[in-house]
Order: C-alpha cells, then structure tokens, then sequence
C-alpha cells in the first residue's frame, strides 16, 4: 500500500489548468508565453531541488549534522534534439553544503541522489547532471 | 543555444519556499504534512500530465485532429523500497483521446511518450507506466 497518492489529470494541453486530487486547481504555461502559470520546465525544477535537498537534510541528520545549511539549485533548459525533431530537457543539479569540502560534500550529494525518489526517475538519463560545489560563491 | 531555461533555488528542504528565477517563491510541502504548498509527488504529476498532454495535442495537430478532446491523468504514489531502505515514486499515466479506439489511440499515446520532454526523462524508469484508455469512464 502507498504511504501517499496524488493524481493530476490535464485536458487541456501546456496552457490552462490542472485539477490535483489533492485539491487544488493549478495554472499552466508555456515556457515561451506570457500567461500566468507554472510550465514544465518550472514544475521539474522545483520538484527536483525540493526533493533533493530534503533528502540531503536527511543524510545530515543522519550523520549528526542536522543543523547544517544545504542548498540544491536545478536549473532546466529546453533544448533542440540535433539528430532528430523534437525537444528536450537538460537539467543540472548543484548542490552545496555548509563547511564541506568537495570530497565529503560529494559523498553525501551522492548518497542523497541514490535516495531521492526524484532522482531515482531520472537515473538513467543522459540529459541530467550533478555537482557538488564547495563555495557558495559559485552558484 | 538553449530556447529557455529556469531555476529553482531550495534552501529549506521538504517544507519552506523554493524561489524561481522567473520569479515566483514557490510554497513546498510534505506529502504526510498539513502544510499549505505542493509537494514532490503533485510536483511531478503537474509537470508530466501537462507535458504529455501538450505533446498528444501537438500530434493530433499533425494528424489533422486539433479539435480533439484529449486527457491525460497522471497519478504519484510514494512506495518505500523493499529491498532496501527508502522510498521511491510509481508513476501511472493514463491516456484518453476522443473517438480513438485502443489501436489508434496507444499509436498517437507511444508516439506522444517518445517526444514529450518528460516522458524522455523517465524513459528507462521501471517505476512508470503509461496506458491508454479507450473509454472515459475508466479513469
């Protein structure tokens, strides 16, 4: 049995609204339009940081390190396929964990990225990428 | 050359706001917790019914079809693992486009899944399935 369900059902296409089982009522957009609304692009990159970086914490908390500042930016680009018609997403992951050098800081992105359900959807995609940076300053 | 990009900043983890570089703070949640926000699973539901359902819309257009009436459902179910520790997302998306029977119907669905961004992204999941559904009361 699921810990959790959520069901979205879309009739509507990239632009409109999207009924959530959960209850809410939710605006799309087109990534290259003006209309009001989350696009696709927008939606994975918040589910992904957000799913990421909790998982993250928990890794953390884990090792006795609860209090400790993390940030996971995504950053999703729509793309032009080059051998073939279509589009796709490039998505980048970086994530940076307060007073961790590379080496510990990469170990930990790597266990939170083989936790993280989010993760684990894009595993096998050669679109997604992940790095660790160990200085706030490079985001 | 990318066509367009964002990113989402996550700093709080699971509940806590996640800001979009196109501009909107976005409220995130626990999919267990009462908080106001969208969670990961309704997250991931939102971006790929959406992004689907375009894709269907936009063969359809090819087809000389524009005019028909298609859903796409998209339902996240958060499962702990049972070989190891943790969790993971099963991901059921369903299909129905008007007056298409099975054949016709699963034919502009797999060619709809082969070009959707999303579905590109999740392509080698074994946690996703997608089925077409001839008649709309099934959903």
């Amino acid at each position: 049995m699921s810990l959790y369900h959520v069901s979205a059902e879309n009739t509507q296409g990239i632009i409109g609204e999207v009924q959530l089982s959960s209850g809410q009522l939710v605006k799309t957009s087109h990534p290259l339009g003006k209309e009001e609304g989350f696009n696709p692009e927008e939606l994975i990159a918040l589910a992904w940081s957000t799913c990421l970086n909790a998982t993250v914490k928990a890794v953390l908390v884990e090792k006795g390190k609860g209090d400790t500042f993390s940030k996971v930016a995504v950053t999703v680009k729509l793309e032009k396929e080059t051998s073939q018609n279509g589009f796709y997403f490039q998505i980048d992951g970086k994530v940076f964990i307060s007073g961790m050098a590379q080496d510990e800081g990469e170990s930990i992105m790597f266990e939170a990225h083989k936790r993280c359900p989010v993760s684990k959807l894009f595993s096998q995609s050669q679109t997604v990428s992940l790095t660790y940076l160990a200085c706030l300053d490079s985001f």
